[in-house]
């Protein structure tokens, strides 16, 4: 059986270029980079080797990455870290209504901590208005958090005019770049913004390793308090295997990133164009050009998303009905409800995530066996009357 | 020249096993756990296999472990999860005198929070008396936290005792196993505690990997909020391969345990008898006894530690003055004051941990190689007046 994996927002493979890297810090190079010794010596050199590669790839300064244990530590770190660090000044904090869990739960928190937290709603394409940002900011807001694409939906913000508010007010603004940085062009100087999360299993390095960039001058708490690792930011002994392989994941995505765009794009723009027209009643999810260059989302009407992801699965066909954190858990997706879509409709979910080695044949198969099945979902669907009522055309 | 590693506590090679367990999550099995296709399903039954054995490794129940990035994480997740859990019964927690950093700073961070902590003092030999954690208890308090070992000096605490103290008066207790977790027996059901943070590079496993057991009924709040993974109480993509390596790092330390404490204790009890009687003026710290097996630890009077440290290093030796995550602040550790050492004696500290590896040649070499390093770092001294006058006998 053909076999095709477009769940790349959720996992990607492994790049072979960073894999040898980590290698011999899985073996002989075992030293801790604490130590002052020759084992250390040659673990200390690499994290710092891996965090200027890092730093270029969002043209940032390496001293002001701090290495972590994915995009959620990142996000953790900076919305409770920055929050808490200035809560002398304020307990106000903005989010918008997509943020990813990590972002919404980590203000959940700061609200038992006495923190209120406005959440700035987004448009039917899933993009939030800079002026909501603003009119949201009050005398005690210390925080404003939006994300540079959302990876449900593959909608990209207008950080850049958001940070153009936030910067004249002089609020701290962190945008959550796990869906960007490695994948389109990221810098922290253009953005404009204070802090930035990045992971390194968004741009083909290996899962566990993340980091978050923090402005000079910006203050935050460590959330991980320990010894002096990190600058004292962030405890903990190093995954030292895992930061060589997002520094060296890093370094390829920089050097490659036009040709992956330049092949992403038309198999993204084919499916979102194509499959629509071959089921009909499909709703394509997200903005159609500020767009994540490998994503395409859909709800297709009439239908229950995970029974579908069960059958394309049972094609060889690996995609999601939305975030792998939440795909257990059954429930309407919060980004997809903030889109305006109903629940029936949000059920319905699909998301198509394609990477390098994603092929036009591919895009092919899943256009040839997609329509049989969402046929034979929507005969046995509870919802089949309505379909038929509402018409095949779609 | 001759290599001896002896700085085991600061990181131990991984296990060949552990490395060829991981190599297919850092090649094609490259699916999140969280997917609903095959891709994920493979790793999703790699992580729940790895609970499994790391469960087993302590006596427990597979579905009270949490993995997590490591050791310092285990230890933030369980103070201050477990204190802000409970902080409506009260804001009070007792921790050692010798804690890790991890514990401490989380400690001081639930300070700022309005708790109040009491450190328990140790013994000369680095033991904590129960009776001082009873003294310590009041009405208000919610957590005790005391590690099992310490790594430094090797100490074992009498958790057992101490868990009949806090469990009679209904406070939970969470040790902090990363020294103990996979050397030596570690049974959460014999120890009698609520929770235990165990770290993978402790025994032969990945960096980057480690877990947190919380029993059953323990109330915990997370550290890092995020989606579904761990049962909801640590989000995060899974490090796939770090929790697979340490799985497969626990099962062979459970395997090979009694074998590899027969071979360490000889060595550990060679170091500590004749390295004192041919240097002289060396007070050998922690408990003789009660004491980890591979584990020797010294000051060496009337020299600088990080000197003599740099002197075995061009011989080819690797040993710590003390914690790898303090090995940089070249402050008097708070453990070798807390022994009641004074500060020029606690400059003078060397830590030797030896593993797997090490044999008797090794120690042979370090017997031989120190002595003329120590004469000619007391030669150089300040101290040296002081060093003549108490005579060279020590």
């Amino acid at each position: 059986m053909k076999k095709v994996y477009m769940d790349n927002a959720a996992a990607m493979p492994l790049l072979p270029e960073a894999k040898d890297a980590m290698l011999p810090f899985l073996g002989e190079a075992f030293g801790n980079p604490s130590s002052l010794h020759e084992w250390g010596d040659k673990a200390r050199d690499a994290i710092e080797e891996a965090r200027a590669s890092v730093a270029s790839l969002i043209g940032a300064d390496a001293e002001e990455i701090y290495f972590t244990s994915g995009g959620t530590e990142s996000n953790n770190f900076a919305v409770k870290g920055m929050a808490l660090a200035q809560q002398a000044k304020g307990k106000h904090i903005i989010v918008s209504a997509i943020e990813h869990f990590s972002v919404l739960n980590s203000a959940a928190t700061l609200c038992k901590w006495g923190f209120e937290v406005t959440e700035v709603p987004v448009d039917k394409y899933g993009a939030v208005n800079p002026e909501d940002v603003k009119k949201a900011i009050r005398e005690d807001t210390v925080l404003v958090s939006i994300m540079h694409a959302n990876g449900e939906i593959g909608t990209i913000q207008p950080i850049k005019e958001i940070a153009a508010i936030t910067r004249k007010m002089k609020i701290p603004f962190h945008t959550d770049a796990v869906a960007t940085a490695g994948t389109i062009p990221v810098n922290v100087n253009e953005l404009e913004v204070d802090a930035l999360s990045l992971a390194a299993n968004s741009f083909y390095g290996p899962k566990g390793s993340g980091a978050l960039w923090v402005r000079k001058g910006i203050r935050i708490m460590p959330l991980l308090d320990g010894g002096i690792q990190e600058g004292g930011r962030r405890g903990g002994t190093e995954n030292v295997a895992g930061i060589v392989g997002m520094g060296k994941a890093a370094e390829v995505a920089a050097a490659q990133m036009r040709d992956r765009i330049k092949h992403l794009i038309p198999l993204r723009d084919r499916l979102i164009t194509e499959l629509p027209a071959k089921i009909g009643h499909v709703i394509v999810t997200g903005h159609l050009q500020s767009r994540l260059p490998g994503h395409a989302s859909f709800c297709v009407e009439f239908i229950e998303g995970e029974a579908m992801l069960m059958l394309l699965n049972s094609k060889g066909i690996a995609v999601s009905s939305g975030s792998a954190c939440t795909s257990k858990a059954l429930k309407a997706s919060h980004v997809l409800l903030a889109l305006g879509l109903d629940h029936a409709i949000a059920q319905g979910s699909a998301l198509f995530t394609m990477g390098m080695d994603t092929t036009n044949e591919d895009i092919d198969y899943v256009l040839e066996t997609m329509p049989s099945l969402v046929t034979r979902l929507r005969q046995m669907s509870p919802l089949y009357d309505k379909f038929i009522k509402a018409g095949k055309g779609g």
